[in-house]
Protein backbone atom coordinates (compact mmCIF):
# COMPACT_ATOMS: atom_id res chain seq x y z
CA UNK A 1 0.00 0.00 0.00
CA UNK A 2 0.96 3.73 -0.60
CA UNK A 3 1.84 5.16 2.64
CA UNK A 4 -0.74 7.60 4.18
CA UNK A 5 2.52 10.09 4.60
CA UNK A 6 3.09 10.27 0.97
CA UNK A 7 1.59 13.50 -0.49
CA UNK A 8 -0.48 13.04 -3.60
CA UNK A 9 -1.45 15.84 -6.36
CA UNK A 10 -3.66 15.41 -9.55
CA UNK A 11 -3.40 18.10 -12.15
CA UNK A 12 -6.16 18.03 -14.72
CA UNK A 13 -9.45 18.27 -13.06
CA UNK A 14 -11.45 16.51 -15.66
CA UNK A 15 -13.71 13.55 -16.51
CA UNK A 16 -10.53 11.41 -15.77
CA UNK A 17 -8.85 13.47 -13.11
CA UNK A 18 -11.78 13.99 -10.75
CA UNK A 19 -12.47 10.29 -10.91
CA UNK A 20 -9.17 9.57 -10.06
CA UNK A 21 -9.58 12.24 -6.86
CA UNK A 22 -12.69 10.68 -6.03
CA UNK A 23 -11.15 7.15 -6.05
CA UNK A 24 -7.97 8.07 -3.94
CA UNK A 25 -9.90 10.70 -1.64
CA UNK A 26 -12.65 7.22 -0.68
CA UNK A 27 -9.45 5.31 0.31
CA UNK A 28 -8.24 8.06 2.65
CA UNK A 29 -5.68 9.84 0.40
CA UNK A 30 -5.14 13.01 1.19
CA UNK A 31 -4.74 15.10 -2.21
CA UNK A 32 -4.01 18.14 -3.78
CA UNK A 33 -5.54 19.27 -6.97
CA UNK A 34 -4.59 21.57 -9.77
CA UNK A 35 -6.70 23.31 -12.38
CA UNK A 36 -6.77 26.54 -14.45
CA UNK A 37 -10.42 26.33 -14.14
CA UNK A 38 -11.18 27.48 -10.60
CA UNK A 39 -14.24 25.80 -10.44
CA UNK A 40 -13.28 22.50 -10.85
CA UNK A 41 -10.80 22.98 -8.07
CA UNK A 42 -14.09 24.27 -5.64
CA UNK A 43 -15.93 21.60 -7.07
CA UNK A 44 -13.35 18.87 -5.73
CA UNK A 45 -12.88 20.22 -2.32
CA UNK A 46 -16.83 20.59 -2.12
CA UNK A 47 -16.68 17.23 -2.33
CA UNK A 48 -13.73 16.45 0.11
CA UNK A 49 -12.13 14.98 -2.65
CA UNK A 50 -8.99 17.25 -2.23
CA UNK A 51 -7.62 18.82 0.46
CA UNK A 52 -6.36 21.59 -1.21
CA UNK A 53 -6.28 23.24 -4.50
CA UNK A 54 -5.78 25.93 -7.11
CA UNK A 55 -4.60 27.11 -10.45
CA UNK A 56 -0.69 27.47 -8.82
CA UNK A 57 2.15 24.92 -9.85
CA UNK A 58 3.72 25.94 -6.64
CA UNK A 59 1.23 23.95 -4.43
CA UNK A 60 3.09 20.91 -6.03
CA UNK A 61 6.50 21.75 -4.20
CA UNK A 62 6.04 18.81 -1.49
CA UNK A 63 4.12 16.64 -3.37
CA UNK A 64 5.57 12.56 -3.49
CA UNK A 65 3.60 11.48 -6.41
CA UNK A 66 1.71 13.48 -9.31
CA UNK A 67 -0.64 12.37 -11.44
CA UNK A 68 -1.20 14.14 -14.82
CA UNK A 69 -4.38 13.73 -15.93
CA UNK A 70 -4.02 16.30 -18.67
CA UNK A 71 -4.28 16.19 -23.09
CA UNK A 72 -1.02 15.22 -24.39
CA UNK A 73 0.36 18.17 -25.79
CA UNK A 74 -1.29 20.11 -22.95
CA UNK A 75 1.01 17.81 -20.16
CA UNK A 76 4.47 18.11 -22.39
CA UNK A 77 3.78 22.18 -22.42
CA UNK A 78 3.12 22.15 -18.52
CA UNK A 79 6.23 20.29 -17.91
CA UNK A 80 8.53 22.48 -19.73
CA UNK A 81 6.86 25.51 -18.04
CA UNK A 82 6.26 24.31 -14.62
CA UNK A 83 9.24 21.27 -13.54
CA UNK A 84 10.86 23.71 -11.18
CA UNK A 85 7.79 23.32 -9.16
CA UNK A 86 8.53 19.49 -8.51
CA UNK A 87 10.02 17.91 -5.19
CA UNK A 88 13.11 16.47 -5.48
CA UNK A 89 12.90 12.82 -6.44
CA UNK A 90 8.65 13.16 -7.38
CA UNK A 91 7.28 10.32 -9.07
CA UNK A 92 4.95 11.27 -12.41
CA UNK A 93 2.72 9.27 -14.02
CA UNK A 94 -0.01 10.00 -16.58
CA UNK A 95 -3.27 8.59 -18.19
CA UNK A 96 -2.73 9.51 -22.10
CA UNK A 97 -3.60 7.06 -24.36
CA UNK A 98 -0.31 7.02 -26.67
CA UNK A 99 2.78 6.32 -25.42
CA UNK A 100 5.82 6.22 -27.30
CA UNK A 101 5.62 10.50 -28.14
CA UNK A 102 4.40 11.27 -24.95
CA UNK A 103 7.46 9.32 -23.60
CA UNK A 104 10.25 10.51 -25.86
CA UNK A 105 8.73 14.34 -25.53
CA UNK A 106 8.88 13.49 -21.15
CA UNK A 107 12.39 12.09 -20.81
CA UNK A 108 13.79 14.55 -23.42
CA UNK A 109 13.14 17.57 -21.04
CA UNK A 110 12.41 15.91 -17.65
CA UNK A 111 14.66 16.84 -14.47
CA UNK A 112 16.41 13.90 -14.03
CA UNK A 113 15.63 13.70 -10.16
CA UNK A 114 12.15 13.85 -10.99
CA UNK A 115 11.26 10.13 -12.23
CA UNK A 116 8.23 9.36 -15.60
CA UNK A 117 6.35 5.89 -15.30
CA UNK A 118 3.70 6.30 -18.07
CA UNK A 119 0.24 4.63 -17.85
CA UNK A 120 -2.89 4.11 -19.19
CA UNK A 121 -6.52 4.03 -17.73
CA UNK A 122 -8.56 2.25 -20.66
CA UNK A 123 -11.63 4.08 -19.43
CA UNK A 124 -13.57 7.24 -20.04
CA UNK A 125 -17.01 8.40 -21.68
CA UNK A 126 -18.15 10.61 -24.42
CA UNK A 127 -18.42 13.54 -22.02
CA UNK A 128 -15.63 16.25 -20.59
CA UNK A 129 -15.31 17.55 -17.18
CA UNK A 130 -14.93 16.89 -13.45
CA UNK A 131 -19.13 16.59 -12.90
CA UNK A 132 -18.83 13.51 -14.94
CA UNK A 133 -16.01 12.32 -12.83
CA UNK A 134 -16.78 8.53 -11.91
CA UNK A 135 -15.42 5.65 -10.61
CA UNK A 136 -17.44 2.90 -11.48
CA UNK A 137 -16.52 3.28 -15.20
CA UNK A 138 -12.70 2.20 -13.90
CA UNK A 139 -14.39 -1.37 -12.20
CA UNK A 140 -14.90 -3.39 -16.05
CA UNK A 141 -11.27 -1.31 -17.51
CA UNK A 142 -7.65 -2.17 -17.95
CA UNK A 143 -5.04 -0.50 -16.62
CA UNK A 144 -1.73 -0.74 -18.59
CA UNK A 145 1.74 0.62 -17.14
CA UNK A 146 4.16 1.22 -19.69
CA UNK A 147 7.64 1.39 -18.13
CA UNK A 148 10.48 1.61 -19.83
CA UNK A 149 13.73 0.66 -18.57
CA UNK A 150 14.64 3.95 -17.37
CA UNK A 151 12.00 3.03 -14.16
CA UNK A 152 12.76 1.64 -10.88
CA UNK A 153 11.03 -1.90 -9.49
CA UNK A 154 9.76 0.67 -6.97
CA UNK A 155 7.97 3.32 -8.98
CA UNK A 156 6.28 1.21 -11.39
CA UNK A 157 4.76 -1.06 -8.48
CA UNK A 158 3.77 2.40 -7.19
CA UNK A 159 1.75 3.25 -10.22
CA UNK A 160 0.37 -0.32 -10.24
CA UNK A 161 -0.58 0.30 -6.31
CA UNK A 162 -2.91 3.81 -7.81
CA UNK A 163 -4.31 1.55 -10.21
CA UNK A 164 -5.45 -1.15 -7.19
CA UNK A 165 -6.91 1.05 -4.89
CA UNK A 166 -9.25 2.62 -8.06
CA UNK A 167 -10.41 -0.67 -8.39
CA UNK A 168 -9.18 -1.40 -12.18
CA UNK A 169 -10.67 -4.71 -13.16
CA UNK A 170 -7.06 -5.54 -14.84
CA UNK A 171 -3.68 -4.67 -14.47
CA UNK A 172 -1.11 -5.23 -17.70
CA UNK A 173 1.94 -4.26 -18.27
CA UNK A 174 3.19 -3.22 -22.34
CA UNK A 175 6.07 -1.66 -24.00
CA UNK A 176 5.44 1.77 -25.26
CA UNK A 177 5.37 0.31 -28.71
CA UNK A 178 3.13 -2.70 -28.41
CA UNK A 179 0.91 -0.22 -26.32
CA UNK A 180 1.03 2.13 -29.16
CA UNK A 181 0.27 -0.36 -31.63
CA UNK A 182 -2.59 -2.58 -30.05
CA UNK A 183 -4.32 1.08 -29.36
CA UNK A 184 -4.04 1.79 -32.94
CA UNK A 185 -6.43 -0.78 -33.88
CA UNK A 186 -8.66 -2.11 -31.00
CA UNK A 187 -9.09 2.17 -29.99
CA UNK A 188 -8.60 4.54 -32.68
CA UNK A 189 -9.20 2.19 -35.44
CA UNK A 190 -12.75 1.52 -34.43
CA UNK A 191 -13.37 5.55 -33.52
CA UNK A 192 -12.27 6.32 -37.38
CA UNK A 193 -14.51 3.85 -38.51
CA UNK A 194 -17.46 5.01 -36.63
CA UNK A 195 -16.69 8.85 -37.48
CA UNK A 196 -16.53 7.81 -40.99
CA UNK A 197 -19.59 5.85 -41.06
CA UNK A 198 -21.28 8.95 -39.93
CA UNK A 199 -19.49 10.82 -42.09
CA UNK A 200 -20.25 8.68 -45.12
CA UNK A 201 -23.15 10.64 -45.79
CA UNK A 202 -25.98 12.95 -44.41
CA UNK A 203 -28.52 10.37 -42.81
CA UNK A 204 -30.29 12.24 -40.70
CA UNK A 205 -33.65 10.93 -42.56
CA UNK A 206 -32.78 7.01 -41.52
CA UNK A 207 -33.27 7.87 -37.39
CA UNK A 208 -36.46 6.57 -37.34
CA UNK A 209 -35.22 3.23 -38.92
CA UNK A 210 -32.30 2.31 -36.63
CA UNK A 211 -31.88 -0.51 -34.90
CA UNK A 212 -29.05 -1.36 -31.89
CA UNK A 213 -26.72 -2.79 -34.56
CA UNK A 214 -26.27 0.91 -35.76
CA UNK A 215 -26.53 2.27 -32.88
CA UNK A 216 -23.68 0.56 -30.85
CA UNK A 217 -21.42 0.58 -33.95
CA UNK A 218 -21.14 4.63 -34.42
CA UNK A 219 -21.69 5.42 -30.42
CA UNK A 220 -17.82 6.46 -30.57
CA UNK A 221 -18.79 8.80 -33.81
CA UNK A 222 -19.61 11.16 -30.49
CA UNK A 223 -15.76 12.17 -29.85
CA UNK A 224 -14.03 15.28 -27.98
CA UNK A 225 -12.41 16.51 -31.38
CA UNK A 226 -9.57 18.29 -29.58
CA UNK A 227 -7.82 15.18 -27.53
CA UNK A 228 -9.10 12.69 -30.08
CA UNK A 229 -6.89 14.91 -32.96
CA UNK A 230 -4.04 15.15 -30.11
CA UNK A 231 -4.19 11.62 -29.86
CA UNK A 232 -4.00 10.30 -33.53
CA UNK A 233 -1.65 12.11 -34.54
CA UNK A 234 0.53 11.51 -32.43
CA UNK A 235 0.39 7.66 -33.66
CA UNK A 236 0.01 8.92 -36.88
CA UNK A 237 1.79 5.95 -38.30
CA UNK A 238 0.45 2.99 -36.58
CA UNK A 239 -3.14 4.27 -37.26
CA UNK A 240 -2.32 5.19 -40.92
CA UNK A 241 -1.33 1.52 -41.66
CA UNK A 242 -4.23 -0.06 -39.66
CA UNK A 243 -7.06 1.65 -41.37
CA UNK A 244 -5.00 0.42 -45.13
CA UNK A 245 -4.94 -2.89 -43.38
CA UNK A 246 -9.16 -2.51 -42.83
CA UNK A 247 -9.78 -0.53 -46.31
CA UNK A 248 -7.82 -3.84 -47.70
CA UNK A 249 -9.96 -6.32 -45.53
CA UNK A 250 -13.35 -4.52 -46.33
CA UNK A 251 -12.41 -4.40 -50.24
CA UNK A 252 -11.84 -7.98 -49.95
CA UNK A 253 -15.11 -9.03 -48.88
CA UNK A 254 -16.32 -6.69 -51.57
CA UNK A 255 -15.06 -8.53 -54.28
CA UNK A 256 -16.46 -11.68 -52.66
CA UNK A 257 -19.52 -10.09 -52.59
CA UNK A 258 -20.05 -8.45 -56.49
CA UNK A 259 -18.45 -12.07 -57.86
CA UNK A 260 -20.89 -13.75 -55.70
CA UNK A 261 -18.04 -15.95 -54.34
CA UNK A 262 -20.72 -17.57 -51.69
CA UNK A 263 -17.84 -19.98 -50.57
CA UNK A 264 -15.84 -17.36 -49.69
CA UNK A 265 -18.59 -14.85 -48.14
CA UNK A 266 -19.35 -17.93 -45.61
CA UNK A 267 -15.92 -18.68 -44.92
CA UNK A 268 -15.22 -14.92 -44.29
CA UNK A 269 -18.53 -14.66 -41.88
CA UNK A 270 -17.69 -17.94 -39.97
CA UNK A 271 -13.89 -16.57 -39.47
CA UNK A 272 -15.21 -13.35 -37.84
CA UNK A 273 -18.07 -15.02 -35.85
CA UNK A 274 -15.09 -17.48 -34.27
CA UNK A 275 -12.58 -14.59 -33.21
CA UNK A 276 -15.24 -12.64 -32.11
CA UNK A 277 -16.45 -15.17 -29.70
CA UNK A 278 -13.35 -15.08 -28.23
CA UNK A 279 -14.11 -11.29 -26.88
CA UNK A 280 -17.28 -12.18 -25.32
CA UNK A 281 -16.30 -11.17 -21.75
CA UNK A 282 -16.15 -14.18 -19.38
CA UNK B 1 -58.72 -6.01 -34.39
CA UNK B 2 -57.85 -8.96 -36.76
CA UNK B 3 -60.61 -11.34 -35.90
CA UNK B 4 -59.99 -15.13 -33.69
CA UNK B 5 -62.12 -16.53 -36.53
CA UNK B 6 -59.47 -16.53 -39.19
CA UNK B 7 -57.18 -18.98 -38.83
CA UNK B 8 -53.78 -17.99 -39.00
CA UNK B 9 -50.41 -20.01 -39.54
CA UNK B 10 -46.27 -19.74 -39.50
CA UNK B 11 -44.04 -21.32 -41.48
CA UNK B 12 -40.85 -21.73 -40.05
CA UNK B 13 -40.10 -21.71 -36.27
CA UNK B 14 -36.97 -20.54 -36.02
CA UNK B 15 -36.05 -17.34 -33.82
CA UNK B 16 -38.38 -14.92 -35.50
CA UNK B 17 -40.87 -17.57 -36.44
CA UNK B 18 -41.08 -18.95 -33.22
CA UNK B 19 -41.43 -15.54 -31.34
CA UNK B 20 -44.17 -14.21 -33.58
CA UNK B 21 -46.15 -17.74 -32.60
CA UNK B 22 -44.94 -16.81 -29.01
CA UNK B 23 -46.65 -13.00 -29.08
CA UNK B 24 -49.87 -14.31 -31.33
CA UNK B 25 -50.59 -17.14 -28.71
CA UNK B 26 -50.35 -15.07 -25.84
CA UNK B 27 -53.07 -12.23 -27.92
CA UNK B 28 -55.28 -15.77 -28.17
CA UNK B 29 -54.78 -16.50 -31.94
CA UNK B 30 -54.76 -19.61 -32.40
CA UNK B 31 -51.87 -21.02 -34.62
CA UNK B 32 -50.57 -23.39 -37.11
CA UNK B 33 -46.94 -23.82 -36.73
CA UNK B 34 -44.85 -25.80 -39.61
CA UNK B 35 -41.19 -26.63 -39.90
CA UNK B 36 -39.49 -29.48 -41.48
CA UNK B 37 -37.94 -29.82 -38.00
CA UNK B 38 -40.44 -31.70 -35.78
CA UNK B 39 -38.38 -31.09 -32.31
CA UNK B 40 -39.06 -26.95 -33.37
CA UNK B 41 -42.85 -28.22 -33.55
CA UNK B 42 -43.22 -30.04 -30.58
CA UNK B 43 -41.35 -26.97 -28.85
CA UNK B 44 -44.39 -25.00 -29.86
CA UNK B 45 -46.52 -26.65 -28.95
CA UNK B 46 -45.42 -28.11 -25.57
CA UNK B 47 -45.78 -24.13 -24.79
CA UNK B 48 -49.07 -23.52 -26.55
CA UNK B 49 -47.95 -21.26 -28.83
CA UNK B 50 -49.36 -23.51 -31.65
CA UNK B 51 -52.69 -25.35 -31.63
CA UNK B 52 -51.61 -27.91 -34.49
CA UNK B 53 -48.63 -28.25 -36.51
CA UNK B 54 -46.25 -30.25 -38.42
CA UNK B 55 -44.02 -30.81 -41.30
CA UNK B 56 -46.97 -30.85 -44.03
CA UNK B 57 -47.73 -28.08 -46.24
CA UNK B 58 -51.27 -29.38 -46.20
CA UNK B 59 -52.04 -28.05 -42.78
CA UNK B 60 -52.30 -24.38 -44.22
CA UNK B 61 -55.43 -25.51 -46.19
CA UNK B 62 -57.53 -23.82 -44.02
CA UNK B 63 -54.96 -20.67 -42.82
CA UNK B 64 -56.49 -17.20 -43.94
CA UNK B 65 -53.59 -15.38 -43.30
CA UNK B 66 -49.75 -17.31 -43.27
CA UNK B 67 -46.53 -15.45 -42.11
CA UNK B 68 -42.70 -16.57 -43.63
CA UNK B 69 -40.34 -16.84 -41.39
CA UNK B 70 -37.94 -18.15 -43.65
CA UNK B 71 -34.38 -17.44 -45.41
CA UNK B 72 -34.98 -15.66 -48.48
CA UNK B 73 -34.08 -18.56 -51.10
CA UNK B 74 -36.27 -20.81 -48.97
CA UNK B 75 -38.91 -18.94 -48.80
CA UNK B 76 -39.14 -18.31 -52.64
CA UNK B 77 -38.57 -22.12 -53.41
CA UNK B 78 -41.16 -22.81 -50.65
CA UNK B 79 -43.48 -20.94 -52.69
CA UNK B 80 -42.70 -22.52 -56.21
CA UNK B 81 -43.24 -25.67 -54.87
CA UNK B 82 -45.81 -25.52 -52.42
CA UNK B 83 -48.15 -22.76 -53.17
CA UNK B 84 -51.34 -25.10 -54.47
CA UNK B 85 -51.99 -26.01 -50.77
CA UNK B 86 -53.01 -22.38 -49.95
CA UNK B 87 -56.82 -21.17 -49.27
CA UNK B 88 -57.88 -19.56 -52.15
CA UNK B 89 -57.95 -15.82 -51.28
CA UNK B 90 -55.06 -16.24 -48.22
CA UNK B 91 -53.17 -13.28 -47.26
CA UNK B 92 -49.26 -14.05 -46.76
CA UNK B 93 -46.25 -11.96 -45.68
CA UNK B 94 -43.10 -12.77 -44.76
CA UNK B 95 -39.60 -11.28 -42.42
CA UNK B 96 -37.35 -11.20 -45.06
CA UNK B 97 -34.27 -8.11 -45.04
CA UNK B 98 -34.35 -7.14 -48.09
CA UNK B 99 -37.80 -6.48 -50.19
CA UNK B 100 -36.84 -5.91 -53.79
CA UNK B 101 -35.74 -9.15 -55.17
CA UNK B 102 -38.14 -11.29 -52.74
CA UNK B 103 -40.99 -9.13 -53.92
CA UNK B 104 -40.14 -9.50 -57.60
CA UNK B 105 -39.17 -13.47 -56.89
CA UNK B 106 -42.38 -13.96 -55.31
CA UNK B 107 -45.02 -12.28 -58.18
CA UNK B 108 -43.65 -13.83 -60.81
CA UNK B 109 -44.67 -17.39 -59.45
CA UNK B 110 -47.85 -16.44 -57.19
CA UNK B 111 -50.56 -17.87 -57.63
CA UNK B 112 -53.31 -14.78 -58.50
CA UNK B 113 -55.98 -15.57 -55.47
CA UNK B 114 -53.33 -15.05 -53.06
CA UNK B 115 -51.58 -12.11 -51.85
CA UNK B 116 -48.53 -11.09 -50.44
CA UNK B 117 -47.88 -7.87 -48.01
CA UNK B 118 -44.57 -7.40 -47.77
CA UNK B 119 -43.02 -7.26 -44.12
CA UNK B 120 -39.70 -6.64 -42.18
CA UNK B 121 -39.45 -6.94 -38.54
CA UNK B 122 -36.30 -5.09 -37.63
CA UNK B 123 -35.38 -7.50 -34.79
CA UNK B 124 -33.35 -10.58 -34.07
CA UNK B 125 -30.14 -11.56 -32.31
CA UNK B 126 -27.13 -13.45 -32.84
CA UNK B 127 -28.53 -16.59 -32.36
CA UNK B 128 -31.08 -19.88 -34.24
CA UNK B 129 -33.26 -21.60 -33.21
CA UNK B 130 -37.18 -21.45 -31.57
CA UNK B 131 -35.14 -21.56 -28.01
CA UNK B 132 -34.41 -18.18 -28.37
CA UNK B 133 -37.53 -17.13 -29.32
CA UNK B 134 -38.12 -13.68 -27.32
CA UNK B 135 -40.72 -11.40 -27.43
CA UNK B 136 -39.45 -8.38 -25.61
CA UNK B 137 -36.78 -8.14 -28.79
CA UNK B 138 -39.61 -6.54 -30.52
CA UNK B 139 -40.46 -3.74 -28.36
CA UNK B 140 -37.83 -1.62 -29.17
CA UNK B 141 -37.56 -2.46 -32.78
CA UNK B 142 -39.01 -1.12 -36.21
CA UNK B 143 -41.61 -2.87 -37.86
CA UNK B 144 -41.64 -2.22 -41.76
CA UNK B 145 -44.34 -2.66 -43.69
CA UNK B 146 -43.49 -2.72 -47.70
CA UNK B 147 -46.74 -2.51 -49.95
CA UNK B 148 -46.74 -2.74 -53.37
CA UNK B 149 -49.37 -1.32 -55.72
CA UNK B 150 -50.78 -4.57 -56.03
CA UNK B 151 -51.87 -4.53 -52.76
CA UNK B 152 -55.07 -3.89 -50.86
CA UNK B 153 -55.45 -1.89 -47.93
CA UNK B 154 -57.54 -4.17 -46.15
CA UNK B 155 -54.44 -6.70 -46.31
CA UNK B 156 -51.87 -3.61 -45.45
CA UNK B 157 -53.76 -3.27 -42.83
CA UNK B 158 -53.77 -6.62 -41.35
CA UNK B 159 -49.71 -6.82 -41.81
CA UNK B 160 -49.59 -3.58 -39.29
CA UNK B 161 -52.11 -5.38 -37.35
CA UNK B 162 -49.67 -8.73 -36.49
CA UNK B 163 -46.99 -5.95 -35.73
CA UNK B 164 -49.34 -4.43 -33.37
CA UNK B 165 -50.30 -7.33 -31.87
CA UNK B 166 -46.68 -8.16 -31.31
CA UNK B 167 -45.82 -4.81 -29.79
CA UNK B 168 -43.48 -3.18 -31.96
CA UNK B 169 -42.65 0.02 -30.93
CA UNK B 170 -42.69 1.91 -34.17
CA UNK B 171 -44.50 0.35 -37.37
CA UNK B 172 -43.41 2.22 -40.61
CA UNK B 173 -44.15 1.79 -44.43
CA UNK B 174 -41.46 1.63 -47.50
CA UNK B 175 -41.74 1.37 -51.22
CA UNK B 176 -39.05 -1.97 -51.62
CA UNK B 177 -36.51 0.53 -52.88
CA UNK B 178 -36.25 2.83 -50.01
CA UNK B 179 -36.32 -0.05 -48.06
CA UNK B 180 -33.43 -1.87 -49.54
CA UNK B 181 -31.22 1.50 -49.90
CA UNK B 182 -31.63 2.27 -46.50
CA UNK B 183 -31.06 -1.35 -44.59
CA UNK B 184 -27.70 -1.67 -47.41
CA UNK B 185 -26.50 0.94 -44.69
CA UNK B 186 -27.76 0.80 -41.40
CA UNK B 187 -27.79 -2.72 -41.32
CA UNK B 188 -25.98 -4.50 -43.73
CA UNK B 189 -22.88 -2.10 -44.25
CA UNK B 190 -22.87 -2.26 -40.28
CA UNK B 191 -22.40 -5.68 -40.43
CA UNK B 192 -19.87 -5.78 -43.72
CA UNK B 193 -17.29 -3.13 -41.29
CA UNK B 194 -17.73 -5.15 -37.80
CA UNK B 195 -17.57 -8.69 -39.69
CA UNK B 196 -13.52 -7.02 -41.95
CA UNK B 197 -12.73 -5.54 -38.86
CA UNK B 198 -12.78 -8.75 -36.94
CA UNK B 199 -10.61 -10.54 -40.41
CA UNK B 200 -8.52 -7.31 -40.77
CA UNK B 201 -6.09 -9.62 -38.45
CA UNK B 202 -5.66 -12.36 -36.45
CA UNK B 203 -6.17 -10.76 -33.32
CA UNK B 204 -6.69 -13.04 -29.93
CA UNK B 205 -3.93 -11.79 -28.04
CA UNK B 206 -5.72 -7.90 -28.01
CA UNK B 207 -8.71 -9.74 -26.14
CA UNK B 208 -7.14 -8.60 -22.88
CA UNK B 209 -6.57 -5.38 -23.78
CA UNK B 210 -9.98 -4.37 -25.43
CA UNK B 211 -12.38 -1.96 -23.94
CA UNK B 212 -16.64 -1.46 -24.38
CA UNK B 213 -15.72 0.32 -27.89
CA UNK B 214 -14.50 -2.22 -29.61
CA UNK B 215 -16.84 -4.95 -28.12
CA UNK B 216 -19.77 -2.83 -29.00
CA UNK B 217 -18.65 -2.46 -32.57
CA UNK B 218 -17.89 -5.85 -33.14
CA UNK B 219 -20.55 -7.49 -31.49
CA UNK B 220 -22.20 -8.21 -34.93
CA UNK B 221 -19.42 -9.73 -36.08
CA UNK B 222 -21.13 -12.93 -34.93
CA UNK B 223 -23.28 -14.05 -37.91
CA UNK B 224 -25.51 -16.22 -39.44
CA UNK B 225 -23.27 -16.69 -42.57
CA UNK B 226 -26.04 -18.49 -44.48
CA UNK B 227 -28.84 -16.42 -43.89
CA UNK B 228 -26.63 -13.15 -44.60
CA UNK B 229 -24.55 -14.14 -47.41
CA UNK B 230 -28.66 -14.81 -49.24
CA UNK B 231 -29.19 -11.49 -47.79
CA UNK B 232 -26.37 -9.59 -49.12
CA UNK B 233 -26.40 -10.83 -52.54
CA UNK B 234 -29.92 -10.26 -53.08
CA UNK B 235 -29.15 -6.46 -52.19
CA UNK B 236 -25.45 -6.69 -53.80
CA UNK B 237 -25.89 -3.34 -55.70
CA UNK B 238 -27.09 -1.34 -53.01
CA UNK B 239 -24.38 -2.94 -50.67
CA UNK B 240 -21.19 -2.75 -53.08
CA UNK B 241 -22.16 0.86 -53.61
CA UNK B 242 -22.54 1.76 -49.64
CA UNK B 243 -19.23 0.02 -49.33
CA UNK B 244 -17.64 2.14 -51.67
CA UNK B 245 -19.10 5.65 -50.58
CA UNK B 246 -17.74 4.44 -46.73
CA UNK B 247 -13.90 3.20 -47.93
CA UNK B 248 -14.19 6.71 -49.56
CA UNK B 249 -15.16 8.50 -46.60
CA UNK B 250 -12.55 6.48 -44.26
CA UNK B 251 -9.39 7.66 -46.67
CA UNK B 252 -10.75 10.51 -46.91
CA UNK B 253 -10.25 10.66 -42.61
CA UNK B 254 -7.20 9.31 -43.61
CA UNK B 255 -5.57 11.93 -45.75
CA UNK B 256 -6.63 14.61 -43.25
CA UNK B 257 -4.34 12.82 -40.85
CA UNK B 258 -1.24 11.91 -43.06
CA UNK B 259 -1.18 15.78 -44.01
CA UNK B 260 -1.61 16.70 -40.33
CA UNK B 261 -4.81 18.77 -41.28
CA UNK B 262 -5.90 19.17 -37.75
CA UNK B 263 -8.73 21.52 -38.63
CA UNK B 264 -10.43 19.44 -41.10
CA UNK B 265 -9.68 16.43 -38.52
CA UNK B 266 -11.62 18.30 -35.82
CA UNK B 267 -14.48 19.37 -38.74
CA UNK B 268 -14.97 15.72 -39.29
CA UNK B 269 -14.76 14.80 -35.33
CA UNK B 270 -17.99 17.59 -34.89
CA UNK B 271 -19.29 16.90 -37.84
CA UNK B 272 -19.97 12.89 -36.73
CA UNK B 273 -21.06 14.17 -33.45
CA UNK B 274 -23.39 16.26 -34.37
CA UNK B 275 -24.98 13.69 -36.37
CA UNK B 276 -24.77 10.73 -34.35
CA UNK B 277 -26.28 12.94 -31.00
CA UNK B 278 -29.46 12.58 -33.19
CA UNK B 279 -29.95 8.81 -33.19
CA UNK B 280 -29.42 8.80 -29.32
CA UNK B 281 -32.56 7.07 -28.12
CA UNK B 282 -35.13 9.53 -27.00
Amino acid sequence: MISKAKKMAIVGLGQIGGSYAKGLARANYQLIGIDIDLEAVEFAKRLNWIVEGGDDPSLLKDADIVIFALYPITFIDWIKENQKYFKEGALITDVTGIKVKVLEEINKILRKDVEFVASHPMAGREVSGIKYADTSMFEPANFIVVPTENNSEEAINTVIEIAKILNFNNVVSLDPCTHDEMIGFVSQLTHVIAVSLMNTKENSHLVDYTGDSFRDLTRIAKINDKLWTELFLMNKDNLASEIDDFVESILYFKEALVEENIEEMRRLFIQSTQRRKLFDRK
